[in-house]
This record gives C-alpha cells, structure tokens and sequence, in this order.
C-alpha cells in the first residue's frame, strides 16, 4: 500500500564512520521521517522534542525508539496503559542507559500494547494500514518498517518481538535470555521476559547488539563454512496448523538454505518440547498475577478485560501447578539442549501466518512461545511475502548461547532470500 | 546488654488462631514495641502512621517489616539513598502485594543500606548497641531480634540476609534462587538478588514463607527420621580464617546434629565451588554497573564512595570477563548439584565470627557469597553466642528446590543448639 524505504542500521554507521553522514544529520533524518510518517503509523507514544545527540560512541547519530515498557527518566512511561498515562520513572531502565552509554539518541518511545500483553493498540501495519503490525512491540516494529528509525527496542514473554518482526517484514532478534538487561522494564512473567532488538534486516540487527554489547556478535567478519552448518526445518505439529502460504515459505527456505551449500534436513519435535510449549501459559500467568497483582489492586478498574481476566486467572493457579509446569519445562530445556546436539539452526515460521486483517487483535504467539521458555536465541528472518505482498518471516533458532553463530547464519539466508 | 524478648510468629498465629488474640491486637503490640524501643535501635525508615490491618487471611494480623529496597505504594522507599528520599513508587513489590493479599500488615520500612550494598547505616544491634547489626538488611534483622515485630523482608546479593541474622541471633532464610519475586525490588545484580525472610525462629520463617506462598513449608508435619538425613560439616578453605569462637561453635553444631540423630560427617569444598566463589565479584559488579547506570549517571554525586566506586569497576567489566565468570559459576553449580548427591544438608559459619564493633562496617559477606551464586536455599540457625554473649549463627544448605527439608532439618537443629 505505501512505500516505506527503510534505514539501514549498517549503511547509516557506514556512512557516518566514512565521514560523509554525521550524528546531526542522521538524527535530523529520523526526526524528519517520524513528522512525516507518524501520524498515519502511530508507531510512537511520544517523540523526543530535544533529543540529546552524542557525536562519541558506537552508537552516536542513531535514532533509538524505545518501547514504551522501559523506563526512561526523560520521557514520559506509560507502560501502554492509561493507569501510567504520563507516568515519569526516576531512572532509565538499564538498556536505555547502555544505549545513551554508547552514544546512541533515545528519539522517542514506540507504542506498546498494555502491559505488553495481548490488547491492541493503535499502530497500523506500514505494509497494509488495514492489517495489525503484530504485538506487544508494535510501535517499534512498525517505525523499523515505515523507514522512521534504523533501531529499535523490544520485549517478549510469549512472541512479541518475532510475530510483529515478521508481520512488518523487518529483522526482530531475540538473543538468548538475560543477554540483554531486563532491569527496568515494565515485568510480566519475569522468567520469560526477554529483551529483543529490531533493526531493517539480520546484518543491522546483528551490528545493533554488537554495538550496544560491546560483544562480537557482528556478521561480517564470519567466515563462510556454510557445509558445516546443520540447519534443520523443524516439523513440529503445529506446522500443519500454519497458512499454506507460510508452509510454502519455510519449505523454500531450507531449499534456499541448500541452495546456499548449508547442511539442510529435517527434524521433528522431541515429545518433551511439545510439553514444554504447553506449560507456557500457565508459567506465563502465574507469574503475572504475582508480579503484576499490585497493578490489579490498584488500578484494576483501568485495565482491559483482558489482562485483568488473565491476571486474576494466573492468581488462581496454585503453587503445584507452576511447579508441575516449570518441571515441564525443564525437560523441555534438556531436550532442546540435546536436539542442538543433532543441528545447529533450527528454522519454523515466526508466525502462522501474514499479518491478519484488522487491528482488533495482534496474532498469534504459537510459533514464539516454546522458544522463548527455553531461552534460545531466535531471529525472523524477513524475505518472503505472501499474494498480497504481506511479510512473511523465517524464525531461526540456535542453542542457548550460540548467538553470533545464529545471526551469521541468518545473515546470510536472508540475502539467498531476498536473492 | 539491653534485654529484648522476641516476638515469635508461631506463637502469635497460634494466639491468633485460638482466639486469644485478634489482628488489631497484634498489630498493636508491634506499634507499641516500635514506638518504645526504635529510637534505640532504628531499624525504621519509616513507620506506617495508619497501617491497614486486615481481619482475612492467613497473615491476618502479622506486622511485617519491609526493607526499604522493596517498592510500596502506599509509603516512601529510599532505597537507602539520599538520591530517593521521599521517593513513592506507583506500585507494590510483587512479594509486598502478596504480603498484603494473604492479610499481612505492612507496619513500615526498615533499613537498608544504600541500594543494599555496603556502605553502613545507622542501625545498631540490638545485642550490643555498639555493634553492627549486619547489612545490608540491617533494618529487618534488629526489628526481629528487638522484639518488634514477628517477621520481616531482606534480599540477599553477598550475604545481605545471612550474616545480620548471625549477627541479631534470628532466623535469616535466604530461599531457593526465585522462590519469592523479585519484582519491584531496587535491582544490583539480577542473577544473585535473592529475596529472603527474617523471623525469631527457623520454625518461624518456615511458616511466614509458607503462609506467603501456599507452599508446603512449615516445619510442624514433617516425619522425624534424622537418622535418613546426611549433615555434613562444610570444610572449605575459608574456615581457617573464620574466628575461634565461630569454628567452635560449628563443630559443637555438627556434634550437637549427631547427638539428635542425624547421619552427620564431614565434606570438602570440590575445587570448582571454590572457583565459583571467586567468580562471584565480577559477576555482581559487572550487573551491578549495568542495572544501576543510569542511577551513577543521574545521582552519582549523591553516592557514597564504594558504591560509586563499585559501579564505576563494575562498567569497567569487559562482557569476556563477565562470561568467564559466569562459566565458573555453571561449573560451581554442576559442582554443588554432585556435592548434594552425598550430603543432604551442609553447616558452615554464617559469618566470620560475632558482629563487629562499631558501625563503620557491616561485616563480612564472605561465608555467603558462594551459596547466593549456587541459588541453593539457606537459613542461618541461631543459637550460639561468643564469650561476650553476641550470637554466632549457624549456616544451613540444602540443594536447589530442597527449601522444605532444609527448613525442617534446621528447625530440628535449632532446638537442639538451644537446649
């Protein structure tokens, strides 16, 4: 429908680095673009009207939005509810400070549905307004995809940086849990909240952790042994549930895959980790009610019937019943660990689908729930699209850890895919 | 030197629960003792002028003392810090709110070092008002063993629970890593924050932690078959340096378990628990100088010295060397795992001797530090007492997920310390 050029995270540091972009100018870029652009998106909950810009740092001249579950001492929180509706946290929450640490500007806060959870908010998908670009990280996947900002961050406790990732046809990484700092971010199942990244493709994604970390999870300097890699199309049972067009999808990916002289097979699921991917709710909600139960005390009357229907739901599941669950997903966790022992890259759909029509829901974390409990690294690879030009993301996963492996490994299927 | 009779919540419960006593009562006996003896001892940030007392409930009429680390909506939480004086956080800690849903009375906020770390406050021992009374839960340790009130909150990143309850003569738990929520704390190293509880008695933090949770807890219903239960005397390299008094009381522990039944021998420190002890520092540091960036940047004129200085190291930390860490303490853990396959339950000192004199330290973490990086569940058993009559505490452990043996061992051993 309309026409978004995206910022390359990569070609913008290239540029800046060469001398021929500087932090000024690439701040003025984004800032122009969200005046442009916002008012149909609706990416963002509140732009920086003086944002500071850092000419020292990795990071100096990017344009960061930050979901607007992070706490930020300069910009109003509202952690995508109105009960927080111009609520000023004292302190950034530590991701954002890393980020200003390495010079990065913190434009803006994208919108996050409430609590991160499952109730819609306003953003419409940059590829089809009529379509929801995915949630909880709506905003930042949207301003990554209507070209406005070349970084971005987010956060996932069931999908919610692989499914709108996928659904706005952008790079979503979800590094292996606790690589990134949770500190500060609104909780809603801490076990599972994960700190993600967005960027326009794998490459930037990769160099937007690299930077921030100050760790070598970068994609150029890998060296090519792709016979070495066993990557492996996951057939989980699910798979029978996806849109054909999504089925079609992954099936040419690990073509692709072969075609790019990667070890290419099949896999299926371990029993253990079906199970594990069915104790996730009830991990999910148990730790909700606890660690969001003074927010339904409080400010109950101000929440969608959604989460607080889920909140007094995850009150009610008794200790034994978490327990039973986290056990679950234990074995689950050892089955994983032992599946990497047979491949290196998993690849499934990062969604059932494209992005469904309407903005009444946000889709479906199916596809994102299993690997989010076990902690693995997984990044949407975009590429493919459906017959209405609709982004269809490739996940891959790799083992706890394994992180500048998977993102090397992506990089280089994403560009057989958009081949 | 000053006479203080414990509250004990078993007792008060029992009281509670026949009748001889009703909520407003019991909550009014804590406000009395706060109000005659906290001038003393202040181990009170802030006492809640109108506390809600509630008549429902399980905790029904328990006056809890919440260290000033932990966030309420209803009070101010300094976090320790002249930075966060008279800050009101919006919401309840998670374990607050729960506090509050079982019919807990939040009568106020006690002490904490600043941001729970080392630098001291003003807070005495009770025993001897010239000593330490530990830290960094300085606050909650002296309340209980004044005589204040019969339970209490403290977290755990060193030592912060184990060594003040050594000190103030109490029972200090320190649970399974995320047995209680951590959510709504002031963070200083996720991966080691631990929250625990204080109560006059080990038999009385069993029943605090199982009327918080609705967890099979209590020590009353266990079956007595010590004879099953392997106690081993922890013989690790730091006993050495441990004081006269604090090694004779721990093989008069060890004597005193064989003498009630218990299957009791000795156990070395395997190479690679020690190894992890080591470890423990850069990974709370290097946390430590990322969860509490954005306070150094925004507030670090209003720090003391060594926590400016720790965070300062801490941001110093390369992500190598923090992952090298973080290697030892995964083979500390696979370590600890094997070392509870021949021992049920370990005893060691909970500090390095008595409270020190004075208030310019708050002692020695160093007995601590190893079980807080392994997330086993801890409870320091007093009983004991140097020439000068100041407690010596007695460190239990038990594997990870054990928390009901270890509790109900170590009730076992109390009374047999204090026979």
């Amino acid at each position: 429908m309309s026409e978004n050029r995206m910022m390359s995270l990569s070609a913008l540091i290239k540029a800046r680095d060469s001398g021929k972009a500087n932090p000024e100018l690439m701040v003025a870029l984004s800032r122009d673009a969200i005046a442009r652009k916002d008012a149909d998106i609706k990416a963002f909950a509140h732009v920086c009207a003086e944002p500071a810009i850092s000419t020292e740092g990795p990071l100096a001249g990017v344009a960061i939005g930050i979901k607007d579950i992070f706490d930020t001492f300069d910009q109003p929180t509202s952690y995508g509810s109105p009960a927080y509706a111009g609520h000023r946290p004292k302190t950034d929450a530590a991701l954002v400070d890393l980020a200003r640490r390495q010079g990065a500007t913190i434009i803006g806060k994208t919108v996050s549905t409430e609590f991160a959870f499952l109730n819609p908010a306003a953003t419409v998908n940059p590829h089809n307004h009529a379509h929801t670009p995915g949630g909880s990280s709506s905003g930042s996947a949207a301003a990554i995809a209507a070209g406005m900002i070349p970084a971005a961050t987010g956060t996932q406790t069931g999908g919610s940086v692989i499914r709108p990732a996928s659904y706005c046809g952008i790079a979503g990484y979800k590094p292996s849990f606790r690589l990134l700092p949770v500190t500060g971010i609104k909780h809603f199942a801490p076990s599972l909240d994960t700190v993600g990244l967005f960027a326009a493709g794998v490459a930037d994604v990769a160099l937007l952790a690299a930077l921030l970390t100050g760790r070598d999870l970068g994609t150029d300097d890998e060296p090519a042994e792709p016979a070495k890699i066993r990557v492996g199309l996951y057939r989980c049972a699910l798979l029978e549930g996806a849109d054909p067009e999504m089925r079609a999808a992954l099936f040419k990916a690990a073509d692709k895959a072969a075609d790019a002289g990667f070890d290419v097979g099949e896999i299926g699921e371990p029993e253990a980790m079906a199970m594990a991917r069915g104790a996730h709710s009830d991990i999910q909600n148990f730790e909700a009610g606890l660690v969001c139960g003074s927010d339904l005390a409080l400010f109950g009357n101000q929440m969608s019937e959604i989460l607080a229907g889920t909140l007094n739901h995850g009150q009610a599941i008794s200790p034994q019943a978490y327990d039973a669950a986290r056990k679950l997903a234990k074995r689950g966790r050892a089955a994983t660990r032992a599946l990497f022992g047979e491949v290196d890259i998993l690849l499934t759909p990062a969604a059932p689908g494209a992005a469904p029509l309407g903005l009444e829901t946000t889709g479906d974390p199916r596809f994102n729930k299993l690997w989010t409990l076990m902690g693995t690294p997984v990044v949407s690879i975009p590429g493919f699209r459906d017959a209405n030009g609709m982004p269809l993301g490739i996940q891959a996963v790799a083992r706890f850890g394994r992180d500048k492996t998977l993102l090397s490994v992506a990089a280089a299927l994403e560009q057989a895919y958009r081949a």
